[in-house]
Formats: C-alpha cells, sequence, structure tokens
C-alpha cells in the first residue's frame, strides 16, 4: 500500500467519524462563507479522495462553485478534540445513478420530494490537501498533498 | 437596544459557548485553508462586533491575511446541533496592551514564552455577516448584516 492509500485511509476514517462538516466557499464579492453539511457515506477501505453531498442547484454554494472551485471543508469533533482541514476543488455533478447510490432517508430533512426534486443536484469535492489535529497542543500533521 | 445590537449580543452568547472555532484564509493560489483556533473572551453584553485570536507573525494564516483581509469562522457545537459561520475582515495587531488584556494561561499551549514570544500577533476579526442554524433541519437564520 503507497503512503498516499495510507493518508486517504486515515482520512477516511475521521472524516466518517463526524456526520457534518462546515463547507466553504469564496463569493463574487471575496467574501467567505461556510454552512453545515452532510458529508455523504465513504467507503473507508477504498476511498478514491471524493467526497460527496446533496445541494439545491440554485443555491449561494452551487453559485460559488461555479465561479471558483476552490473550497474548504472543516471538520470539528470538539469532545474528541480533533479537527480535520480538507482543501479540494469542487464540481455540480447532475449524476442521476450517482444520487440514487448515495441517496439516504436522512436527507429528506433537506429534500423532502427526494430525488424527484427538481432542484437537487451533487457537489464532489477532490481532496487536494488535508491536515489533521487531534489534541489542542498537537501540531497540525499534513495529512494528504496531492 | 437596536436590533443591531440585540443581534450581536446573541451571536456573542453563541460563540462564547464554542471554544474553538475554524479560522479560514484564502492562500495566494487561491486555495482555502482551514485551521483550529481558539476564539480570546469577549464581553458578551457589550460585544462590539470584533472577535480576537492570538498568532505567530510568521504562521500561514498571518501571511494570507496580509494578502487578503477576508476570513470565515466557523463555530460547531455537534452535541448541541448548532453551527454558525461568521464571515469578516481580519487584521494583524501587535498592541502590547490588547494583548497583556486578553492574555490567559491556556495559551502556552502554542506560546510557552507567552508574551515575550517575539513571534506573537494578534488576529482581530470585524464581523460583516453572520448566520446560524441551530438543529440540522432548520433553515440557516441570517443574524449580522453589516
Ligand atoms: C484546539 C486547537 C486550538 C488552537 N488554537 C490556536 C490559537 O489560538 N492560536 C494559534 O496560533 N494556534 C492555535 N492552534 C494551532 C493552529 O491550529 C495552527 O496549527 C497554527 O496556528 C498554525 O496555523 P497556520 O500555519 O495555518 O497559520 C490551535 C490548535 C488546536 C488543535
Amino acid at each position: 500500500m503507497s503512503n498516499m492509500e495510507m493518508d486517504l485511509e486515515r482520512l477516511a476514517g475521521l472524516i466518517s467519524d463526524i456526520q457534518f462538516t462546515m463547507l466553504t466557499t469564496v463569493s463574487d464579492d471575496g467574501s467567505i462563507h461556510s454552512r453545515p453539511m452532510a458529508t455523504q457515506k465513504l467507503d473507508e477501505k477504498n476511498f478514491d479522495g471524493t467526497l460527496w453531498f446533496f445541494s439545491k442547484k440554485t443555491s449561494h454554494k452551487n453559485h460559488c462553485i461555479e465561479k471558483d472551485q476552490h473550497v474548504n471543508l472543516a471538520y470539528a469533533n470538539p469532545s474528541k478534540q480533533r479537527y480535520v482541514s480538507v482543501s479540494g476543488r469542487a464540481n455540480i455533478v447532475e449524476d442521476r445513478s450517482k444520487m440514487q447510490e448515495l441517496w439516504t432517508p436522512t436527507l429528506k430533512a433537506w429534500f423532502p420530494e427526494g430525488l424527484m426534486d427538481p432542484e437537487i443536484s451533487l457537489i464532489s469535492v477532490k481532496i487536494e490537501s488535508a491536515e489533521i489535529w487531534d489534541s489542542p497542543s498537537s501540531k497540525m500533521v499534513q495529512m494528504v498533498g496531492m
């Protein structure tokens, strides 16, 4: 197993532990916004470095991503004092079979109509680098740098 | 009390509840990075809309802020399902008396030499807008827009 694969596997384990992330995007005027998002289930053993989210086509974040693909995902688990920063590039994806593969009933909180919602889309985030901190005094550990 | 003051007071209460935030900055190459930071104690009753952090002058975040003042602060309290996004403008501040006012012993984790550290600086973040979510299915509530 290469170092990169090991890193990705460890990263996948950390991320899977934290249900919601703060997805940060840059707006047209340069201001930076974040919002909580549910990371869709990933395959920890064969993680390929792409994270998936459901999002509305007309949302502010989709608009930001169409203009500037750079995003950050901040994962915080305060009770374990564990923090992860993922930097990557986002794409809007309208692949119906991928949506079917990833759909879970808990998504009904934001998409009551489910996959029938004409506004539904996926956001994929290809990880470019990641850092973790796993105790307050710990130095940052660079995990993935691609 | 104006609406703005009420908003700021509520925001101050939410932020005071969450010890560490993820501070997001934009790098020279457009990539976006975040790192956990300890928000310094604020006056909830008379909150003026500026948040304070201790940081090293030579750190990556200080470098980013010198080039682009826009930052985001993501506050996550997963156990209460509460999430806050703060957008603002950051400045590097080297005011010794402000440092003395804000210094607390817990900062020794990152600044073992305390205020004698020649690398020590403050980052001030002037809040420009803030949004909160206080349950997973809740709609975002715009709290402060300046
Ligand atoms: C829980 C936690 C809180 C932290 N608080 C601070 C802080 O208040 N100030 C600081 O300079 N670094 C703090 N750090 C370290 C930073 O996260 C980061 O590693 C360091 O500031 C360098 O960041 P940079 O290279 O992105 O500038 C903290 C780390 C953890 C895990």
